[in-house]
Order: structure tokens, then sequence, then C-alpha cells
């Protein structure tokens, strides 16, 4: 999703965390990368393999973004999601695809494995840590201002 | 701090995560090991360096416990926090110290450094990452049953 506040974006964001959840990966929408790039969803299982999941809300969002390509370094598996509307022609055909609505998903087209290497596996698996953790606090703490004005 | 949610505890256990705060380092309570004993803070820099912290409400608390002796080898630093008014002649005093209350803390005696082994700090680094966006998954989603009944 190109804007990250757009709804329909979000609401296939929850579908892709509820169908990583049943995949047996623990997710996150936005994560930022290294390169400062922000992916939709990333997932993570517990033996420490990671997905990247691009959320298209319809096809203008998927022509004006090229980001999509620069994750593939940073993840062992790599998706698209869309909803059942999207014309799928318009996707790469060799990438990995998922489609999903509010509520959940399935994989039509499984990703290839990037098999991530293990220092950018490290750094990627403490972001996503560190990213998660805050978010945790912010959230249980809804007063910000505590945690930063001491 | 031995009951989990003795009110005390957790709010000593708050301060200590504001201290981790300030230093750098992300945190979450009650983050459970592969040898399943649940330390009471354990918080993590942008190194991948790794903090636990054993909560003492009071001695009470402290003598019934020993569990923390097990912690060392999951962190590269180890702290007892305590507040201002537990007697520390209790507390061994090799190990470091954080003395805290509600709001935040201060470091009273370093910790050694244990020099985590990597593969466990991979290990732990993964079961932090992935408690923590369950958690904030479950808390963005508080009808729990949305991501179980499916």
């Amino acid at each position: 999703m190109s804007d990250s506040r757009s709804d329909k974006g979000t609401r296939l964001a929850r579908g892709v965390q509820k169908l990583l959840h049943d995949m047996g990966y623990d997710s996150l929408m936005e994560v930022k990368l290294r390169i400062r790039r922000r992916v939709d969803v990333m997932g993570i299982n517990e033996k420490g393999r990671i997905i990247i999941v691009e959320v298209k809300s319809g096809p203008a969002d998927y022509r004006v973004d090229e980001k999509w390509s620069e994750y593939l370094q940073f993840c062992d598996e790599f998706y698209f999601a869309v909803d059942a509307e999207f014309p799928q022609d318009l996707l790469p055909d060799k990438h990995g695809l998922i489609i999903a609505d509010a509520f959940g998903g399935a994989i039509a087209r499984t990703s290839a494995d990037f098999n991530l290497n293990a220092a950018r596996r490290r750094n990627v698996t403490l972001r996503f840590a560190r990213i998660a953790a805050r978010r945790l606090l912010e959230t249980e703490n809804p007063i910000k201002e505590k945690f930063n004005v001491f």
C-alpha cells in the first residue's frame, strides 16, 4: 500500500496477519528496513524465517510503487497481497501471491526461497524485535510523554 | 517478582523499562525463556545486546526465589532491581543492581559482561521478537477469538 493510511490496505494487511498467524508466523505491520523502506507486513516463525508481504489495495497502487523489488534481499519469502478483485495479470508471475480480505487470506502462489543470509537475518530480526517492543510499550503507556520527557 | 501479578513488582518493572529505554534498550516484561522460566524484564539494544532484570518487590520475594541464577546464561548483563527500601545486603554483591521506583531507576552497581554466545543470542532475540509481536497483535485486536477461531 503506497499510502500507509489507506483503509483498504490496512484491512488487507490485517487479513494477511491472520493468514501468517495460521502459518505459524508472528507479524508486524510497517516495518522499517535498514534501507529506510517500510514493508507493509513482516512475519517471523519459530525457526527465524522471514516473510515480507507487500499489500496492494488496487492497480494504481501497484503501478506507482516499485520499492518492493528491494525487499527480496531482506526475506526468505516474498508475497504480494491483493483482494479477489485485483487484476492479477498486472503482477509479476514469478513472485508469491496472497489473496486476502480483512479477515484472512490464502496463498495463491508460493514464493521462491530467497534464503536470507545470516548477517541480514540477524539484523532484520533485531529490528523486528525492537520495533515490536517499542510499539507495545507505547500501547501500554498511552501517555507517550512519560517515556520521552524524563 | 515471584508473583508476576504483584502490583509493586509491576510498578518497579515499569520503572526498569523506563531506565532501559533511556539506556537505548527496548524491553518487554515477562519473557519466557527456552528453559520455561519467565524473566521479569528483558531489554535489547541496537547492537543486539541483551539485559535481563530480576525485579524483587521485597526480601521475602528474594528469599523464596533462586531461579535468577539460571538467567545469567541468557544475557549479556544481569541486574536485580529493587526499591530504595530493600535491604541490599541480602543480594549477592557480584551482580548488577538497579534501584527503581514506578517512574524510573538508576544503576547502583554495573553488571559483569556475560558475553552471550551467538546461537543463544539468536534464540533469545527471536523469542523476544515473537513474544512482542504476538502481544502487540493481541492488544490491537482485543477480540482475541478473531485470531483463534478460524
